[in-house]
């Protein structure tokens, strides 16, 4: 079982007010390159892991998904999910990624959004992806970038000239990391961007995509405040083909 | 045309004294992972794009290739590949791998170990490597890792605490970073991982592994000098199949 950290008061409060849990997907700095690598969704059986609010889920319908399966460890999520949602086509349920198992080759596209880098058993938990997708469909996700995750302490510095760096450190050490983040005590799972890509090769996944997350010029003119994102990546975006 | 900064004497000096221009193979760390992607060569006609020494060339000979061509910009390099080689199943040539072009199909196997940072036209070269390769065939090479080139300071740093980080910035800016290592002035080429990756995907080739290599135990016990490496790595080891 995993910490479920965010049904806490605390936490829930936190992600709640998170500009992309009020405005949804254009609320995330991210999601322009997160859709760039959507497969055209027309009749498509969508799976969502990590669904949060079921913003992901409800784009997916609008995009010509035929059904989609939402699924989160946090109750008050999908309790929000369900009460945002009118659409019999999306089936929302809590699920542990750690333990889920999903029928085989019952979907035909894969999503998740920043939800893997909870995850212990990522070994386990792609092998059970790549069995639940049918053959040559996608599996776009999201997780923290392990330039951003591994430090001890995962925050901006400076340099001696009073210039911002980011104080890289344990980038090969693998494991948990606990940040206070929304709540005191978020536990997450770093590993090496070599490793998430060895995991996917190794349970039968093509690699189609990597990206490292960066504004272009058009974001920062708008997002002047996204710059610190060319010293450091916080996302990591990968598209896998099954 | 390539910067050729490593035929000027204090390049030269400084890289001929280094552990693995004298003991080969063996005396660079990362080599053991290396050695572990490569395919059986048996058989094969190999292509070492930036060849120094020959030492690889040798191997692969010793391992049981069919014929390997060594190419370096490096007369000096040449020269002394010539030297220390008595086979006649390996040709030496000098080449600039931002020009390079090799016949269609002509390699069974490619193979470059710390020189593609050197390259600007990445796109380029590996393009014409994907052409030079026959279909199923293997691309082995190493690169600096570009946590590693990134900074502007690329050196080790400590915290308020007094602890090792690495001073990590600029990692999204990808282009030309200039460094002074055994030579003023070397230019070398930033990109991010997934770049290098993308690039190869673009290319037609299939990602088989990717390492960012780092000591095992038995590794520090040897050389606790490598600690280091866990705090961020210094070489990116890439596998793609043709």
């Amino acid at each position: 079982m995993s910490q479920n950290i965010y049904d806490t008061a605390e936490f829930f409060a936190g992600y709640s007010v998170m500009r992309r849990s009020i405005e949804g997907l254009d609320g995330a700095a991210e999601w322009p390159a997160v859709q760039a690598q959507l497969p055209d969704l027309t009749g498509k059986r969508v799976v969502d892991l990590g669904c949060g609010f079921g913003w992901f889920a409800r784009y997916a319908r609008s995009a010509g998904a035929s059904s989609v399966l939402g699924l989160d460890m946090s109750q008050k999520m999908i309790a929000r999910a369900k009460v945002d949602t009118r659409d019999e086509a999306i089936t929302y349920g809590i699920a542990d990624l750690e333990e889920l198992q999903l029928p085989a080759a019952s979907f035909d596209f894969a999503h998740s959004s920043l939800a893997f880098h909870y995850v212990s058993n990522f070994v386990r938990l792609v092998a059970m992806v790549h069995r639940a997708l049918v053959p040559g469909s996608h599996f776009v996700f999201t997780i923290e970038h392990p330039i951003f995750m591994a430090p001890r302490n995962a925050g901006w510095s400076t340099d001696s000239e009073g210039r911002r760096i980011w104080p890289l450190d344990s980038y090969a050490v693998e494991g948990s990391r606990t940040t206070d983040w929304l709540a005191k005590g978020v536990v997450k799972q770093h590993r090496r961007l070599g490793t998430t890509i060895n995991t996917l090769i190794a349970a039968g996944f093509t690699i189609r995509h990597v990206e490292e997350w960066a504004p272009s010029e058009p974001d920062l003119a708008e997002h002047p405040e996204w710059a610190e994102e060319l010293d450091r990546p916080t996302f990591l975006l990968v598209t896998a083909e099954r």
